[in-house]
Parts: structure tokens; C-alpha cells; sequence
């Protein structure tokens, strides 16, 4: 594979939350955030007094405060937190999408509740950031590197879009316009504005969804803004130091690469630094794109893609494998059971995958967005909505399991979102074209090419790969349905109305144009089959190993089901004798059993090293999805087996 | 294999240097120590500072030298350590056995100068450390937990015992026993002595060298009494640390399983902490039991050995895994890599061993004797014996090489001194039997059965597995020789004076009882086939790897042969059809050419995962001892390699 062309900007957007509902295989995800995690984030949030940071009716809080209980009832202490108003934020997002899809009164009041305090908190000039109104008086826009603050307000913007377009109400909103407006009048190019932007990147993105639902083009252009601005010289965040009497070059992270502010956007070549900033930026980058027609950011977004989806990425689309940074190192550095890959990162990976679907359907964003959502992304959650992974190691020796808080709670929040508003990734919709990225069980509202259409997808997907899409039309309507056909599919097969069709696939999609019936009935079969997936050799750490696949997800052993010892394990070459099998314990998961072999020392005696090679005795390898993993049982996990 | 029995103390002993003149392989060795390590060691600890400490004719240094030049010519400043004069003692003590190989006037009058410093120094009761005298006076004996005193004492004594073996000079020697004196009168079971004991293990061990040289009795006594009190109730460590003000629990390394005296030696049973000082302590408690018939101390040496020789110890015979603690972690946790295994330490080990062969002939010691000596040690020294490795990996990526110095200089003098010592590790003798643990080109005189008995030994090993042996006597003399039969060999031969001979092999050793005649040739045929080490598959660094041997070497693949990417090497199911050579680069040594594939990518494109497995081409892997690496050009190395 050399390297690729991208589709020219063609400026796909995503449905709205209320335009797609959900049900089958997310919509169970969708019912155990809405019904259990968006009040487990409430209560959680409350116990670690985050709450009080931001009530402006209460006095300020110490910096430590002294007695709270942790969610499993043991006492603790916290240390209020400049990135707390983010993490509130994105319960705040949660709980819109929560309400979106179940009734909730008391959730519903609880978060009035909350948005009404940030509301009272807000300054007359629009400010809005509880850490410098109420901790840091006087020092707001001093510290852009190292302070959260456009980050807070970002996710504060995402938040209001979400709370308004789920409930109608506006507040929330109207709040975060006229923050927005403030910092638009605070950063800019002009004379008496700071050229400067966020060290955690979120702002850009957000300003583009308030620009999308508000139709406010400012927003877009500050967006743009900070997009450009990031990197250029005499380096902001230098200037800034200066002025707060600091050197520069005591930067806690050593280098701008860590912010992804080394160089402007458009001459970046390589992935670094902390995963999440790096994924929120490019997701900007790629949300600017779209919405300007930008072509001057086609290459370094491409440059960027390339690099680390092919020398970065974990194979369950996790990414960043080191905790020292909380993001990536050197290329094909990709150990397994010190894996960082925190779950925020392949939240952040899955928004800018999508976002690169803003150019055009093509299934090497679209295949990407679903390894990250399906794999590293969803196993952030455990199955009953109730604790959650920070990071998602490839390798257990059986020590590894979800919690219920943390002191930094930023995955929480940021998985439980990503799964409740997962009907906005499912689609790009263009002027006369819909594109299908993921299939499930779920019916659409669309707006194409003057009309409106309703898009009924059956299926069990990701269990089963068979689509029945019916279109529901009030007339006859010509438009291109682009349905994706993943990478890992082999003999795709299209039938319209139960004839099949000959389509040939065009960047990973069969783009069907043509005059639409009312009740069309699409049928597309991808055939499902275990497959093996090798690492290139340069990933030292899983040499001689295979991962194991089935349609978008990826597989992994669990001592539960195979007993301890899982590097014993060593598979066959050939799976084809792979069988499938249903376990009620992991909500109707599909299991591989696989024909394996497992290493013995018996007979080895009490020998270190032997000339003798281990004995192997045959067994059947069970595997299940790497995402369902640690909800039964605890004990070891492995994803990379060997061959 | 189960648990094994030991063989009764037999009160086997090691023969004096001048006992065993050395040719063959070691030859060449010791003469790279005589013709230049041993003056590059007394080089850089005048470049380091290191004799300033100790000259009591010059003023005392400051504790940070100012200005001192590194070995590679660039300006450096040094701390003063507290362990200097153990470093300067086996500087000495490698001098010596280079005086004793080769006249060298300027290096023995430098060592004579240094000797004079410490006779100098010495206070009136004997008394003798520089760091206490010059930099800490008044705080003798006041931290034997930290501070090294009596390990600087033991490495003097040895120091001694060796100059005088090999010059005949007695003033260190003289000196020593007078502090060996003094240090027996401060410490014992008496209600005026301290209960003491040091927190660095080696006071024991040289006593008794200094006891078998001098043949006082109170000198083993006091070896006995320091193994004794170790680890006792109530601690002394605490008792110490009170006396100083200090909290006992504030011991940096928190627990004294570091320094082996959490228990009374009799009850451990757990190889733990520093590896150095471990080995040491138990190289002293196997020469209590020979030297005193104690039983008693079987029990724990033999767990000992089985705890660390099977779950804890390289296949270089590197031991010792963690830099954090130069030592110990956890059972089967031998990563490549990241392996400290320091030079010292697999010194230390082969120090233990050669000790428990104490007890008589058996191959369990033997093996592990030459297994540390010829690989995980022997690693420690440039073949032009002018560089030093500290840690000694088993694998790298090109960055590991041999240094010109250390701070903590431990290493250097210690490789140097027992390659030029290698003889005394050869032989043992007891009261009717001499015992061929090592073989290798050399003349023995040796004293049993109340004659004298001169062994000639002609091979090559260990390139070669064919030894003639010589008995020269002077009339017939009736006395057992126990040739060993090493653990990696089938099919040894033995004939004697030409007639093939069937003897039983008993502990690893072929036991010959007979009355010799003078001339007597016995020729041992030991084959030399390579072969290939498996590891137990609870080490998971070496799961689907096999390390290739032959005879009593482990081997690598070095860059230099085989290109770099030296985990994409892949070697066959067999080696029988591996061939060898001989490299005049490596100053002949034998290298094996083994078939093996090299996995290739190339028609993967830039895919970091596919589902075709990696292409493979057929090449042949050259493999080089692992204790010659690095001895070329510099690139990467690998000892385990893909099966």
C-alpha cells in the first residue's frame, strides 16, 4: 500500500443526536448509560466535591478538600482540580443524551441544577472558568499552556449543544454563546487580541458544533483561528511564560510536542505527545477543513493519519502506549501489558476518524472509527455501565480491572458520552448523498437532496454481518447511498429489493446511485468469519503472535475461560476449524473457540532451561471480544497469542 | 528432576595461585589482564581520584574532587565514595596475579605505593579504612548497615593474601591480620563486642582466605561468628540505626531482605535483594561449612541454590534482573533486555559455586561454575581487556557498549581479578583426591595422598572437547581423580593411556580410583555438538525463543553478521545442520552458522496489521559467544532468538 489520496472535501456532516435512534447491539450500551452511568457520573462527581468548585453559593473551597467518600465508601481527600468544569461538562453531555433517550426527572433536575450554577457563576463579560473566577481571581488568560481554560470552555460548548438539542433548553447555550463571543474578543489577530490557544486542545472542535447548531459563522472563523494560530512564531506560549516571570524553557514536559504546538499545524509530520490533545486537535483540524473547503490542511492531515495509523496505533485502535506522557513515544512502540492507551484516546481517535468522513466517505477513516469504537474505546466501559478503564493494557497478568473513580475522571464522562451519541458517527449526510459508516440495529431521519429519508437498519451486526436497510421515502427521490464495506470483509454481497447487484467498491463503499422507491429494501451480507491479524515485525511485542478478529472486533483470552497461564497458550496456523459460540454472560457475545495448543514444563522437572522444548498438549482457546473483557471473572487477558 | 541431595562436606579446596600455570584460552585472557588491565585499573583510579582518599600524606580531599579526567580524556568531577578502598583492594589484587604472570617493575612499584598509603594510614589498634579515618573520623563502626567497612576490610584481606601468594611480600598481608584482629576483638558474642555484622557481605569470605594463607583458626571463627549473628533478634541494623537517632524503618532499600539479613541465614530460603552481596554472603556460609564440617548449613545452601539456579538466574548465568536494586525481583522475571545481571554479580555467583564444590565433585555446581565464568562474567571484559561492561544484557538495540570506568568501579578490578585468578577455580583438592572441575590448557601442581602430583592438561576447549591429560609423579601414587563430565555433554569418552575405559559417571564427575603411574595419559573426549536451550515458559521473555549453545557457551547474533532487525531472525526447528568456523576476529573463536528465515514485511506496504502472516526468506544466522559481543563493530545483539 504506497501512500493514499483522500477524497476531495466534499463537506459530509453528521446527524444530530435526535435524528438517529438507536437500538440491537449499542442501543443495549445506549440503555446502561442512560439508566445507570449518567447518574453514576452525578454521584460520583458529588462525592468528590467537584461540585463545589463551581457553586457560586457556597464559599470557595480549600484546595484539598478534606473529607469525601469515595464511590466503594472509604474516606479520601481530593485536590480540586483546574480541569474540573470539563469533566462536569462532559456529565453534563452524558446526561442531555441520557434524557434524550429515557425520561429522568430527577437527572433532568440535578443537572438544571448544575447548569444553573455555572450560569450564576458566569461574569458579566461572559467569562466563564470556576478555577480562576473562584480559585485563581485575576490571573484568567495568564497560563494558556498549562491550564485547561479554553478546554474547559470547550467542553462546556459541546455540552450546551448536546443539553439543547435534547431537551430544547437553552440556557446552557445561550451561556456558552456569549463565552464564546468573550473569547472571541480576547483572542483573535487583531491588535489589542492574544494570538494565543489552548494547551488541551478541545476548543476548536467545540466552536465548530456551536457554529453547526447556532448557524453562527464567527464561531467557525474563531475555530479557524485557533487552528492557525497554534505553533507560530515567537511561540505564545513562550511570550506567556515571559509575562508571568517564568523561563520557557522550564516546561514541565520538556517540549511543545507535548501540546502539539512544536510547529504550526500544517507543517506537523508526526504523531506526539499526549494521544488525547494530539486527536482533539487533528478532529479540528479536520472540522475547519470541512467547513472552509480548507485544502491547505488536506496534507498535513493525511501526513498525520499515516503516521499514526501505521506506526502508532494498537490493534483495538488504542493509542499512546506511555503513561509518563499520556501519549506516544517512538514508532512501532507498541507494548502490550504496559499499555497506556487511555480510553479518552481512542474516544479521541474515533472523533477524527469521523471527522475525516467530513471529506467524503472512505473506509480508511471509516474502518479506523469502528476498530477504536468497538475495541479500545468501548472496553472503557464495563457492560453494566457502572465502572470504567483509564487505560486499556493488551496484556493482564490478572491485576488490571475497572474502577469506580479517578482522581483525573476524564474517561468516565468522555466513554459514556461517545456511547450515548453514538447514532451521530453512524452517518455523513452531503447535498445528494448518504453514507452508511457503521451498521446497527437502528432507523435514521435524514435530509438529502431536497427530501427526507428514513433509513431502517436491521441487523445483529457486529454479531452477524447481514444488513437489511429499508428506505422509507414519502416519494421517489434520486440520491447516492454510499454503504461502507469494512476492510476486514471479504465477498460483499448487495441486493436490492432481493436482486443482487454488481457494485463496484470505491474507496471502501458501494455507492449506489439511483432514483430511491419508497420502501426499497437494501440487503447487505459481510460475510463474518474469524480471521488473524500479524503485527509488521518492527512491533517487537507481538512477534510470533496473532491477534484474533471477527468482523470489527477484535478478540482476546481470558483466564476465566482458559484458565491461568495464557502466554502457555500457542494457536494453531490454521483457524479455519475456528467454531462460534453464544455466552449469556457477556450479554450474547459471540465467543471463537480455537483449536490451540498449550506449552507444558511437566517433565522439565524443576529446570530452568532445558535442551528438551516445552511439551504442548492440545486444547481449545476460547476467545471473546477484547471490549467484554474483565466483566466476568477477574484474572489474566491476552490479545496478542501466540503462533 | 526433583529435589537433590549434596554430596557430605569433603573438605575439597580450591589450590593456591601458584599451584596451576594457565596456556589455552584463559591464557590469552590472563594475558590481557597482565599486559594491560591491570595498569589501565591503576590508571583511572589515580584518574579518578580514587588514591587521594587514602594517601595520608596529602591534605584530606574535598567530598566532590573538582577537576579529575575521565579515561577518555575529558574533564569530570567525582564523589568520594565510601567503598573506595574494596574497588583499590581488588586493583591490588588483580596486580598481584599480573606481578605473578609477568614481571612488570612499574606496576608492582605503583601497587607498592599504594600498599605503603594504607600501612601508613593504619591506626595503632590496627584499625584501617579511609574513609573513616580521613573523611568521617570519630564514626567508626557506627553504620554497618550502609557504609561498607567490613566489605572494604574483606576486599583488603583478599587483596593481601594474594599479594603475598604471588610476590611473596607480607606488609599488607601483616597489616590485615592486625586488623583482622582488631575487628576481632570489636565484634563477637562477648558482652563487651558488638553483635554486628556488615551490610555488604564479604568479611566472611576473605577471613577464611586470610585463615587458610596465615592457618589461624580465629580468623574461620570469626567468618563463622559473622554468619551467625546475621539476621539475629534483636536486629542489630535497628539497634545501629537507634544509637544514631535515625528511625530503623527509614532504610532506603525498606526491607533487609537487600542485605540478606531479614533472617538468620540457616532460615532463608529465598534469594533476595542486592545479587553481589547475596553471592558473597553465601560463597562465606559454604566456606564455613567446609571449613568447620557444619552441617547445618546445608539445608539452607541447598535451597538457596535450587531457589535462585531455577527460577532466578540467566542462561549467561547472569543473575540478578533490576537496576532499581542491583538485584532480586520476582521468580521467573528475567527480562532481555532491561537485564542488570552486573559483571560482579555473576562473578559472585561463580565465587558460590566454586565454594559449594567444598563439599566435593559434583556436576550441579560445576556446570553453573562454568556457565557464569564463561559467559554472564567473562562478558564483563573487552577481549583487549582495556573495557569493562557493568550490566550485561542479553539483548540490545545497538546502544549497549563497554565503558572505559564507572563511578561505582566495582566491576573492572573484580572480572579482572578472577580471570587472572581462573586457576584456583580449576581444581580441587582433598585429602586422597583430586577433582578437574574446568578444563583448559594448563600445568597443575598439586599435593594428595601424601605425594605431589603434576596435572598437565592439552586441549582447546572450550573450542574443542578433546582433553589429553598428563599425571606427572614422581612414583606410583594411589589418589581418586574425578574428572568432570559437564551437564551439556553426551556421550563423553574417557580412555586411560590408550585404552578406552568405562567408568560410571557419579555426580556429574567420572571418579577414578587407582594407583597411578608416572606418565599416565588420560584422554577425555567431551563431544562439542551446539544445541539449543529452551526456557520454562514462566519466563515469559523467552517464550518461542531458544538459545543456541555449544559446549559451555551460550551464543548470540550480533548486527555485525547479520544485519540489523535481529528479532526478525526466525531459526529452524533443527540445527543439525548447523556448521562452524573459526573467527580470527575473535581471536579464534568459534562461531555456528545455523538455516534460518528472516521475516519480512515487504509486501505488507505500510500496514502496521494484515492478515497475511510475514513473509519469510531462508538465510543462515551466524551466531558468536555471547561473552565475545561486542567486541567489533557496534549494533545490536540477541541471545534468545524466534524459534
Amino acid at each position: 500500500m504506497t501512500s493514499f489520496d483522500l477524497p476531495a472535501i466534499s463537506g459530509f456532516r453528521p446527524p444530530a443526536l435526535p435524528d438517529v435512534d438507536v437500538q440491537g447491539f449499542w442501543g443495549d450500551r445506549i440503555d446502561a448509560v442512560a439508566h445507570r452511568t449518567a447518574m453514576i457520573l452525578y454521584d460520583r462527581c458529588v462525592a468528590a466535591g467537584m461540585l463545589e468548585q463551581i457553586n457560586p453559593d457556597i464559599p470557595v473551597p480549600p484546595l484539598r478538600l478534606p473529607f469525601h467518600t469515595r464511590a466503594d465508601g472509604t474516606p479520601d481527600t481530593v485536590n480540586v482540580q483546574m480541569f474540573w468544569d470539563s469533566d462536569v461538562a462532559k456529565v453534563i453531555e452524558t446526561a442531555a443524551y441520557a434524557l434524550y433517550r429515557t425520561p429522568n426527572p430527577d437527572l433532568e433536575a440535578k443537572t438544571d441544577e448544575i447548569i444553573a450554577m455555572f450560569c450564576k457563576l458566569q461574569q458579566p463579560d461572559g467569562y466563564l472558568n470556576s478555577w480562576f473566577i473562584r480559585m485563581r481571581p485575576g490571573e484568567r488568560w495568564t497560563n494558556l499552556r498549562d491550564c485547561h481554560e479554553l478546554y474547559c470552555a470547550g467542553h462546556l460548548m459541546e455540552a450546551a449543544v448536546a443539553y439543547f438539542q435534547a431537551t430544547g433548553k437553552r440556557g446552557l447555550l445561550d451561556a456558552m454563546c456569549r463565552y464564546a463571543d468573550h473569547i472571541g474578543s480576547v483572542f483573535g489577530p487583531g491588535p489589542d487580541q492574544k494570538p494565543g490557544y489552548c494547551g488541551h486542545e478541545e476548543i476548536e472542535l467545540a466552536l465548530v458544533r456551536l457554529g453547526r447548531v447556532t448557524g453562527e459563522q464567527r464561531y467557525l472563523d474563531l475555530a479557524r483561528f485557533f487552528i492557525d494560530a497554534r505553533g507560530q512564531k515567537p511561540h505564545y506560549f513562550d511570550i506567556e511564560a515571559a509575562a508571568r516571570n517564568e523561563d520557557p524553557k522550564r516546561f514541565r514536559h520538556d517540549t511543545y510536542e507535548y501540546n502539539q504546538s512544536h510547529l504550526p499545524v500544517r507543517e506537523q509530520t508526526k504523531v506526539t505527545g499526549h494521544a488525547v490533545r494530539a486527536m482533539y486537535l487533528y478532529s479540528g483540524m479536520a472540522d475547519v477543513a470541512t467547513e472552509f473547503g480548507d485544502d491547505s490542511l488536506t496534507d498535513a492531515l493525511k501526513i498525520l493519519w499515516e503516521d499514526l495509523t501505521e506506526k502508532q496505533m494498537y490493534v483495538t485502535g488504542g493509542i499512546g502506549p506511555a503513561a509518563s506522557n499520556e501519549g506516544f513515544t517512538d514508532y512501532y512502540d507498541l507494548p502490550n501489558e504496559s499499555a497506556y492507551a487511555e480510553t479518552c484516546a481512542a474516544v479521541g481517535l474515533a472523533m477524527w476518524a469521523s471527522r475525516m468522513l467530513g471529506r467524503g466517505p472512505d473506509g480508511r477513516f471509516a474502518d479506523v472509527l469502528e476498530q477504536a469504537l468497538y475495541n479500545g474505546a468501548l472496553s472503557g466501559l464495563s457492560l453494566d455501565g457502572s465502572t470504567f478503564f483509564y487505560d486499556n493494557p493488551l496484556e493482564s497478568r490478572g491485576g488490571h480491572h475497572r474502577w469506580t473513580w479517578h482522581r483525573c475522571p476524564c474517561c468516565p464522562p468522555n466513554i459514556a458520552r461517545t456511547v450515548a451519541s453514538i447514532g451521530t458517527y453512524m452517518y455523513g449526510v452531503a447535498a445528494d448523498e448518504i453514507a452508511v459508516h457503521l451498521y446497527n440495529e437502528s432507523t435514521a431521519r435524514l435530509a438529502v437532496a431536497g427530501g427526507s429519508v428514513t433509513v431502517e437498519q436491521k441487523t445483529s451486526y457486529p454479531w452477524d454481518g447481514h444488513i437489511d436497510i429499508t428506505l422509507g421515502l414519502e416519494k421517489p427521490l434520486a440520491f447516492r447511498l454510499a454503504l461502507r464495506v469494512p476492510g476486514w470483509c471479504d465477498g460483499a454481497s448487495l441486493a436490492i429489493n432481493g436482486a443482487a447487484v454488481e457494485c463496484e467498491i470505491e474507496r471502501g463503499y458501494l455507492r449506489i446511485e439511483r432514483e430511491w422507491q419508497p420502501g426499497d429494501a437494501v440487503t447487505l451480507d459481510l460475510p463474518m468469519q474469524p480471521y488473524a491479524l500479524h503485527a509488521n515485525p518492527a512491533v517487537r511485542a507481538d512477534l510470533g503472535r496473532a491477534a484474533l478478529a471477527r468482523g470489527p472486533l477484535i478478540y482476546c483470552v481470558e483466564e476465566t475461560d482458559n484458565a491461568a497461564g495464557l502466554h502457555e497458550l500457542v494457536v494453531d496456523d490454521t483457524i479455519a476449524t475456528a467454531s462460534t459460540s453464544v455466552l449469556s454472560a457477556l450479554n450474547g457475545g459471540v465467543a471463537i473457540d480455537v483449536p490451540a495448543h498449550r506449552e507444558d514444563w511437566q517433565g522439565h522437572g524443576n529446570r530452568l532451561y532445558d535442551r528438551q522444548a516445552p511439551g504442548r498438549r492440545p486444547v481449545t482457546a476460547r476467545f471473546v471480544p477484547y471490549h467484554l473483557w474483565d466483566n466476568r471473572e477477574p484474572g489474566e487477558m491476552l490479545v496478542w497469542v501466540r503462533t
